[in-house]
């Protein structure tokens, strides 16, 4: 059961598998009315796509999206949204030699022991690939905010990659005027980000991979998202966070840093200093103030891979980082629709 | 919808307010047949109880749970289990000073601006009260778990304590033989657990509060929990985790240490510290390894509570390790359900 | 999953053994800010209370609802609304005699073969009383109502018990002045209520049963309620009604009199019949028209009851009335909300 | 939330306007290991056609199904099964007329009142070309319930169309032998087929069209499938029905007829007889025997319809009857699943 869709109101269905005919998402519950912004799907898409630069994985998609129903005159209908990406390049001769042998710290043994049957080429739908889904279900998710709440922005950047930590200036700095992580090399938004590049090319020709850490701001947020319980923002944004490969942590606010503080101390902090840590969230509802969560990724496992040798991205944040963006979006789309059911 | 329900397949619904007449849990979803086991039911609801020992807040609840359904002749009818405790110590007077003064760091203002109409009495359901009902759902969980899975244990400690945190040793000896963070103050398991005890009754009454972590270790775990892309297990345990009040973070496996690591080393490792690295999952899915887990928590804000002064939490960790347990059975349990449709 | 859920933003659910502790409903979904109508809540229980008259079945309970949650200062929290209402009539006594033999006609045997354990006293979630959270959802989805469409009321009568058919005069006569079918008896409205009524009492004696026809009218319903394609109006009300005990067949409008009409006559009647006729929907939504539907019900198996004989009910259909209004009054309010999320 | 989704476990997600790009149809919660039987697909896609005799609307669709995820080495993989039928001899210049008139008895006009934006050719989506989804569904659901259960066979059949009613002796001579309703006109199962296909013609040349009754009956079902109260077999049955367009009515076993039948008749029946009358369930649950059900259908409004003038369906039955076995089997294996969560 919905093993495949995500969200309570605003619901992302996908479908698809890395070498299969098409990857493909269905979005049931966004209203009528929403504006279809074609040029940011494929703008979404394109940040998603590998080969953009020399340190992310080289495959060439060519994620051309053909929406199948629910848009008309450039307006959503109210009624289900199919968006298919057709598979061109997907290589899988060089699959077939690994068909009886699991890619090392890959999903395929253990995907092969639970179903009985899998699809051994590229991993399925453990792929990466099935990212694309995601990635039309967030662009989808922007097009209702922007009808809804023009003024929310969700910036996702690099906070960490291997041992490149960013600092409170640099941070500070890319925050100070409108920014783009997408402008840095490795979305590591820092005059330094060629630096990153760098090692993170040397680590590439070395066989080896970083792990990282990507965070994600959201500013304009409306009071009163999330519900009480179950269904707090933080507790549906881990899940969706948690939910995309190679991560291993997920934070909100102080997030880990928190374990060591001491109360006093915190609260003694200025008002800006405590909304951050809290991260936008009261009781796990938006407070209206930023919100800010971070996830954490292990290293990639594809340097042991043997199709992939070669071509494997080196740390997996940059890449994740569009995603990471998309999940967020359709959490707070869902509760932004949600919270209309708040009162009589 | 369903903001107070929790699962897929084994569903918890929760309701009551914390100065109300009662907490409820209704289980729907556990099969039939499953054998009733009323102390492990007593025992988890005065685990989770405050007022054990001198630093958890004092509050004496008499959590006698009343089973209003779903049970006959000892076991599991597959109808819905329904029970409540009765709210008794609420000292609703203490809350009426601050009636129209909502406390700082508490969920009352926002939860007020959303919905219009707010229980102000002890934070309504954004009340670590809630918890109780949780706890019965684990309860019910762990039954369901015994019966099909005996072998499963779940095992959890205060991994950190503000400054105090369980050394690789200390942790070792503590999995070393069968034991019960019960028997530790705090829920510390080391040797040095009454000098953490100390420092925490000083903190309270200092008026201060520390931050802390909780580890979850389960052990005898069948492989094949957990669902490909959205219902990866991680996702579903994030969000059960950060679902609880005060968390600000959630890890698995090597968790944010996972950052700093270089693929390299990390394939270099023993199979068994790749297992605890990878924290039993591969691909979102158990591989039969021991599944560990990691939960920050923030300094309690009650600090600053006018209600509370002199009674509160200076932790919150010890207290909500049985939470945790309570909401990791409850994932599991679900999932044990979900992989029987896994295969026609 | 959900069997004992009903509903998809106003959501009961259910719970409870006929001769368990109690019966009860939580209600999760019901907006804040809607005031609590307790003498509404007491009157529908007693409306669906058997003991009423003579020719309903008389066990004697006393149906006092407890709210555990959810409402406070009068007015509805937007938390789960918990209502119990405990047991005391049991008289398990009659029902031990037949513990290992099934009643004829009933669910008792099927329950047994498919859970394997079952509770046998009095049907357990198989009886009529299970239908006490069926009204206590109801009450609250009609209190919703009232605070977001006070105009809409739902009219629930017989419109045929065993071979009394409700002739187009009565029911006429019935819609000319706002009337109440509790003032008639076995709910038929028709001056010769009284002539039914002692068919009725007669046939219980000679250990009889009837077949018969519940008819449900909502006027004040606002246009635009129901989802396309399987939430379409009809189909979740055909749901509502079915899962109802002892149905037989459910119509909307012209109903089974659709099937040998023609399209031409059809077309060729007055804007009112044909109104009647689609009973209020176009493509499974309402007009704004009055919503006009109908229950089938077999005669009730329980004359063959040994633990009941004497005082079963010699026809379902006047005391199912207030069930099946509680289920309309349900789906409505679920689709009030439901209709929120249309547009953007 | 989830309008466009249908079942609990085994869930169909239909997407597609009826003069957009595709139809298209994802199955979550198929397991894996069912053999992929495309010809079944291909085959109950053209049984659902247009056009395939006089008397249906003659709209010549070519309905290719593309298979886009879910399969590999033909076994479903426990992944979504995407599938898509494009769209072609759409004639929306027929519909460009009736822009801004909507047609009469159609749903047009409240959807668009309702969404405020809507899709004016053909129906968009409550066209009964939406219909394509719901048979790929069924297709997938039959392959399942063939690997699961293979005795179990799902017969549709027209019970009435207008005034020619199947008498019993059609019916037996019908169930005699091993028979398919498509070898008769317009699935009416009887010697005189041909004279109602040409009494149908008649109607569709004079502009007319006619209500009918179509019944399934379901044998080889195996007992204990439908959960207590909210899910009875049938309740999602009756949803599942009346889901459909142009629906009137839902009856299960003895139906309407119950409404006027005696309990002690009822019970002298034989034991065959009974079960008839009950349709196969007990308390909403099967038992084994064959279960029976008949929907209504309104005479079709496209009689009415400027574009369809000429080419309207003079009755809806035949061509819905793939349709409603399509919804059925869908129901149907959704219990089977279902029913693996029944016990510990």
């Amino acid at each position: 059961m919905s093993a495949n869709t995500f969200g309570t109101h605003f619901r992302l269905t996908s479908f698809g598998e890395s070498h299969g005919i098409a990857l493909g998402a269905v979005i049931d519950g966004c209203p009528a009315g929403v504006l279809w912004n074609h040029d940011l799907l494929l703008a979404d898409l394109e940040r998603r796509r590998p080969g953009q630069n020399a340190v992310v994985s080289q495959r060439a998609e060519q994620d051309t999206p053909e929406v199948m129903s629910g848009v008309f005159e450039n307006k959503t209908l109210g009624t289900p949204i199919a968006v298919i990406v057709r598979n061109h390049d997907a290589k899988s001769n060089d699959y077939d030699k690994i068909k009886n042998q699991p890619r090392a710290g890959h999903a395929d043994d253990v995907w092969k022991q639970k179903f009985g049957h899998a699809d051994h080429r590229g991993g399925g739908r453990s792929s990466g690939r099935e990212t694309v889904s995601r990635v039309i279900g967030g662009s989808v998710a922007k097009m209702l905010i922007h009808a809804t709440n023009p003024a929310l922005k969700i910036y996702g950047f690099a906070n960490q990659i291997g041992e490149f930590l960013l600092t409170t200036t640099e941070r500070e700095s890319f925050f100070s005027k409108v920014q783009n992580a997408d402008d840095y090399s490795a979305r590591f938004p820092a005059a330094r980000h060629l630096e990153v590049f760098e090692a993170l090319k040397k680590a590439q020709k070395e066989g080896d991979s970083w792990g990282g850490q990507a965070e994600i701001v959201v500013k304009g947020v409306p009071p009163g998202l999330g519900q009480p319980v179950f269904h707090k923002l933080k507790a549906d944004l881990a899940a969706a966070m948690m939910s995309v490969g190679a991560t291993s942590g997920f934070e909100i606010g102080a997030g880990t840093e928190a374990i060591s503080q001491r109360g006093t101390e915190f609260h003694a902090q200025s008002a800006q200093a405590q909304a951050d840590q809290y991260g936008g969230l009261r009781g796990g509802i938006t407070t209206g103030e930023d919100l800010i969560l971070r996830v954490s990724f292990k290293p990639t496992s594809s340097i042991l891979d043997v199709a992939k040798r070669g071509r494997h991205d080196p740390c997996i944040v940059p890449r994740a980082i569009p995603v990471l963006e998309a999940m967020v979006a359709m959490v707070i789309a869902d509760h932004i629709l949600w919270s209309r059911l708040d009162r009589a």
